[in-house]
């Protein structure tokens, strides 16, 4: 091995063991995204959503009795298939989980959780709603960020969480079939045994289903490497709103016999049809992993680490993560306040990033990495990096990224956005979002602690254009909300940006479709959930109102 | 070196510069794809094509006239813009080479060709088309082989050469926008100058237009590599029916506000509308790029090949393509016949593949890949090998695979068919078809030349389980037609395979949808269709009928 190649190693520390915090061992030991989805809604602070901008209840709807749950309960298999205020099967403490958000932001009043077995007993509940005009929510995980999952009045809650069957993976293919309601981590669980991996990585991947993966179109931490589920999703099972079931689980790769419809499923959470089963294109699992970290001086310096990393790790690069300075205090006094030692850096900075190699030569891995190293700091791109040594350090570092959204949850209420936007001008929208908030006089800075807002953190999938900025408040007002919106849409709309890049539009962002949809657009939208859904009653209030 | 790999290059050859015959080292001198791509019509065999199996006009629509002619030269900028043969702007000669597909297979009848040099042209020409009930048949390279893009009757061809500009490309992001009737060899050059590669190849890229490409979903050489371009198109421009310009050239990697409507276009054969324009996401161009072509002798050995390709070389495989002895020995009489040296292999064998990497370190992929050959070497895997040791070579090479369909077309006229079905069941399908024709008594096989087939050569891409079967005949007939279809379809639904893997519906294949779509797409697809083309002006006759 060359000497300055020896030089560059010694330059970017290994990870020395005492870095580590205990919390961040600890939450190292389970696997890796648990700790973010296991934080129960009551954690994340008070919160209060002010009712006043939610859409009224749509007066054609039936409303739902005991009649209906009779009728209901005769077509599922299992009585605890139905839980319900109306019967005395469920206290509304019981259905809370099912009625408020992950969040804790939003707030539904469903009186009915129905939980079929099987993709017919979805089937009859569908065609039963149908036909008695009764609206319908449905359910997988509800980890989304947008009050897509949960009720916004009275609809029923069909929940997939009984449809949790792996239907068949084929090692030859690398295609697998499950239901929807498989948690993302049992699937990757259940490929990582065969030497595959689930083309899709994020922070709820404990609690989220595979389902509501799709129905969303989940973007996550490996999409740079693995792509979007457009590409990777082969079929679908779907039950229409009139209860029609559509087998299209196709396992093949190719296939040019029409229009490709199960793409219109894809994203369209839940307004035209409930994904039953899905089949997936799953790649080989990385035989060999790696995973730096480094502090950075700008941002101008995380765009250009970027370009070399690209350049320089070619295929085996999987994911390029960055976080900023207020975030990575976020998750330090989160890890502090479980009593962990926290330094990581030698040198912080106003910005971090993350690379990860995946690759199938841990040999050929370690030195296109050691090579990029080397360029970095001997060109000083980087304050200071570290690169883990063993799978613990692999997951500890890896929490310092994911760690944030959590943390910030901790500190206070959350106004979490998601934004595409070109990489070159993605963190200017976090400089402008915190002017704003200045000019608002709500920011809470250093020396005037008086303000509602603790912290503006930016962080993202660099990779992918995408910025996620989180806000955290003392508690959600609608004065604060004010000065937010619409203001960072129309930030984003100045930069041909997507007010929502990867977590939809449920009932939070559907009012704010104009901004990055046309009205040719969002015309042929409307058909389309006419076509599909006529009576309107499959998530109503949310996406395209 | 430890000794072993040497041995392993030593028994793979490095292809020896005189084993290239004369007519490859010339097609190797262009870019490869062209020499397939520039074949005539007329190259290809006398053709008939019985019209009783033609669906008949619709009545309902408007016959075009030179009064029409009269109305769209009004709207069209360049005299040039419009040929016919009703007023005198054009022969019947003239307009064959748009009436006619390139298989000469199938031949319309109409009598206006406009060529549109801006989206606001085509926008205008579809208005006045809808307002007049006149139908239309949009067409790029007319490159396809299932009679897609020329008319059935006396569609108005809108032809969509002249909308040829790149519009931009960023090279922080990889997006490339461009025009629809880009030619595909000229988008990828513009690329290659910048580092960039386009996430598709494909046989015809001379000829072919990325708008067609997207419109029809072209899969091609490398979907193993960079995927469908349902995941890599960004975004699309596209002419509704009625004349509406969609603008949805969206350049995000990521967006979820609402439904993704551009996936409905890309593989809807111009049926619902006309792209005008496409925003892409390209990938960086592989700095190393290897290939080594095999001789095995059985299909068997070929999926242990291709199960140890993927294995050994993981990311960085970036083509498996597969043939067999029928369709190697149509290359090598097409070379002969082009006066030129022939021998490539040292031990023949009924089955050849095709392994190609791309990756960004030449040494690293090269130790991967003579790993791989020493371990097919040393458990004699593989009859013999040759490995590219220039960039000629490397063309060469690649000839073998791609003059199949070429040679086959010189060889006679050909029945060809695309089939998708699990990896394991795809060539037996071409011994069914094989079993088939003898047992019709019209396969020519040694001893026997009086049967009007040829040859029934089989090949395709492995990697994405995608069969091509070419049936060589003397010439088209009812006969031959009845024996083989629709028999081939019927093994393909078995094997729950679809019956167009890529070469799409067309007019070929819309009578057959029902083998590879069940009653419930088929009825969305109608659906679809006449949301966007309620007076179904747009490519008549074929895809969804």
């Amino acid at each position: 091995m060359p000497a300055s190649r020896v030089l560059a190693r010694a330059a970017i520390r290994a990870l020395p063991r005492r870095a580590l915090t205990p919390s961040v061992a600890r939450a190292a030991a389970v696997p890796r995204a648990s700790a973010s989805a296991s934080v129960s809604a009551t954690q994340l602070g008070t919160s209060v959503r002010h009712g006043s901008t939610l859409p009224p209840r749509h007066s054609e709807f039936t409303k739902p009795t005991a009649e209906h749950i009779k009728d209901l309960r005769a077509i599922l298999s299992a009585p605890t298939s139905l839980l319900s205020t109306l019967d005395g099967t469920a206290t509304e403490d019981e259905l809370a989980s099912f009625n408020d958000d992950w969040m804790n932001k939003y707030h539904g009043k469903g009186p009915i959780v129905v939980k079929p077995r099987t993709t017919e007993e979805v089937s009859k509940v569908m065609k039963y709603c149908y036909e008695k005009g009764l609206a319908i929510v449905p359910q997988g995980g509800n980890t989304g960020l947008v009050g897509g999952s949960n009720p916004v009045h009275d609809e029923i809650i069909l929940n997939l969480t009984n449809l949790n069957q792996i239907r068949s993976f084929d090692p030859v293919s690398g295609v697998l079939v499950a239901d929807a309601g498989v948690i993302l981590e049992a699937a990757d669980h259940h490929l990582a045994e065969k030497g595959f991996i689930f083309p899709l990585d994020l922070g709820a991947k404990g609690s989220c289903h595979i389902g509501g993966n799709v129905a969303t179109n989940a973007g996550g931490l490996r999409l740079l490497r693995y792509g979007s589920l457009h590409g990777s999703v082969l079929g679908l099972e779907v039950v229409l709103p009139d209860g029609t079931i559509w087998e299209g689980l196709s396992k093949l790769r190719k296939d040019n016999t029409g229009f490709d419809i199960k793409q219109l499923f894809i994203g369209s959470e839940g307004t035209i049809g409930i994904i039953t089963a899905i089949s997936i294109l799953c790649p080989r699992r990385p035989s060999a992993m790696n995973v730096a970290v480094f502090s950075l001086p700008s941002y101008e310096a995380v765009q250009k680490v970027y370009a070399e990393a690209k350049g320089q790790l070619g295929e085996i690069l999987s994911a390029f993560e960055f976080f900023d300075r207020q975030s990575y205090a976020l998750v330090k006094k989160h890890q502090e306040e479980n009593g962990g030692e926290r330094k990581v850096f030698e040198t912080e900075g106003d910005f971090y990033c993350l690379i990860e190699t995946g690759g199938s030569n841990a040999e050929h891995d370690e030195a296109k990495l050691s090579a990029l190293l080397e360029h970095l700091m001997e060109n000083e791109m980087v304050l200071d990096g570290v690169l883990a040594q063993d799978s613990t350090q692999f997951q500890s570092l890896w929490q310092l990224r994911e760690l944030v959204p959590e943390s910030a949850g901790k500190a206070g209420s959350v106004y979490k956005y998601d934004v595409s936007v070109p990489v070159g001008k993605m963190y200017s929208l976090v400089e402008k979002m915190r002017t704003k908030l200045r000019e608002g006089g709500v920011l809470e800075e250093d020396g005037r602690p008086e303000g509602p807002i603790r912290a503006v953190a930016g962080y993202g999938h660099m990779g992918d254009g995408n910025l996620h900025i989180n806000i955290v408040a003392n508690k959600y007002t609608d004065d604060v909300e004010k000065i937010i919106e619409p203001y960072i849409y129309e930030i984003v709309a100045e930069n041909e940006g997507s007010i929502s890049a990867e977590h939809g539009l449920g009932v939070m962002k559907a009012p704010y479709i104009g901004y990055s949809k046309n009205e040719t657009s969002i015309e042929m939208m409307k058909k389309i959930k006419h076509l599909f859904d006529p009576k309107g009653l499959l998530n109503p209030y949310k996406y395209i109102v």
